[in-house]
C-alpha cells in the first residue's frame, strides 16, 4: 500500500540555524523558508536525490510542534511521510486492521496542498506517520 | 556533500510486531529479520520504492538502543542515514565546520558492511545522523 517516502520531518528550535547546518556542514540543497500558518509551522525543504527533509520551527501560539520542542528543546525527528495512491482506501484498510487515524479521519490539505492523514504513534512503534495522496 | 537518504532507522521494542505493522497495516515489503551482533541490534529492512526503513530491536546486553527504549518504551524514530561518496572527505569537512563526529572519527563497518560514521545530535537539531560511504 505505502509507496515512496515523501519526506522526513525534523522539529527544530531555530530554522535558520538548522538550514545552515544542512547547507553548510552537510552541503545539501536547502530551499527558502516558507510560512504555513494553517499548519502552525515555518519550514525549509532540503532536497535530496531521492526524497526530502522538512525542517520545521513553530509558527504562532498554537503550533502543533510546540509541545514536542518543550520535551526536546534541541529538536528531533518528528514524523515520516509515506505516499499512497488513494488516501480514502488507505484509511479504510488501516481502520480495518485496527490502526487509529488521528482527528476525525477526514484527510486535510498538507504542506504540499495534497490530502494527508496522520496515524496514531502508538500503533506504529512510537512513530508519527503521515500519509499523503500523490 | 550528502547524497541519497539511505534509510530511516526506527527503534522498536518488538521487531515481529513492528514488521507486522508494516507488512499488514501499511502493506509494505518487509524482509526477513537479521541479527547484527556487532551492532547490538536485530533488524528488518522495509523496502520502499526510493529508500529503506530499518526496524531495530535490541540484541544482547550492550545494545546501543537499550537506553533509547528505556526513555521511549513504545519505540520511535532513532536516526537517519545519508549517503556520501567519500567518508574521509566528509568527516574532514564536518570537523572543519565545527561538527562533532562520534567515537574516534574512524569509520566503522555499518549494517551493510560499508564504512559509516555518526554525527553528534547536538550539532544537528537533536537528530542522530549516520553517514554511509556508497
Amino acid at each position: 500500500m505505502i509507496g515512496r517516502l515523501n519526506h522526513v520531518a525534523i522539529a527544530v528550535p531555530d530554522l535558520a540555524a538548522a538550514t545552515e547546518q544542512y547547507r553548510g556542514a552537510l552541503g545539501a540543497d536547502a530551499g527558502a523558508p516558507l510560512s504555513l500558518p494553517d499548519h502552525g509551522v515555518r519550514v525549509v525543504f532540503v532536497t535530496l536525490p531521492n526524497t526530502k527533509i522538512e525542517l520545521m520551527e513553530p509558527l504562532g501560539e498554537e503550533s502543533p510542534i510546540a509541545r514536542f520542542l518543550e520535551a526536546s528543546p534541541s529538536g528531533g525527528l518528528h514524523h515520516i511521510c509515506y505516499e499512497v495512491a488513494d488516501i480514502g482506501a488507505a484509511r479504510d484498510r488501516l481502520v480495518e486492521t485496527g490502526a487509529r487515524v488521528l482527528g476525525d479521519g477526514t484527510p486535510k490539505a498538507g504542506a504540499h496542498g495534497k490530502p494527508v492523514l496522520f496515524l496514531h504513534p502508538k500503533d506504529f512503534s512510537g512513530t508519527l506517520i503521515e500519509l499523503e495522496e500523490v
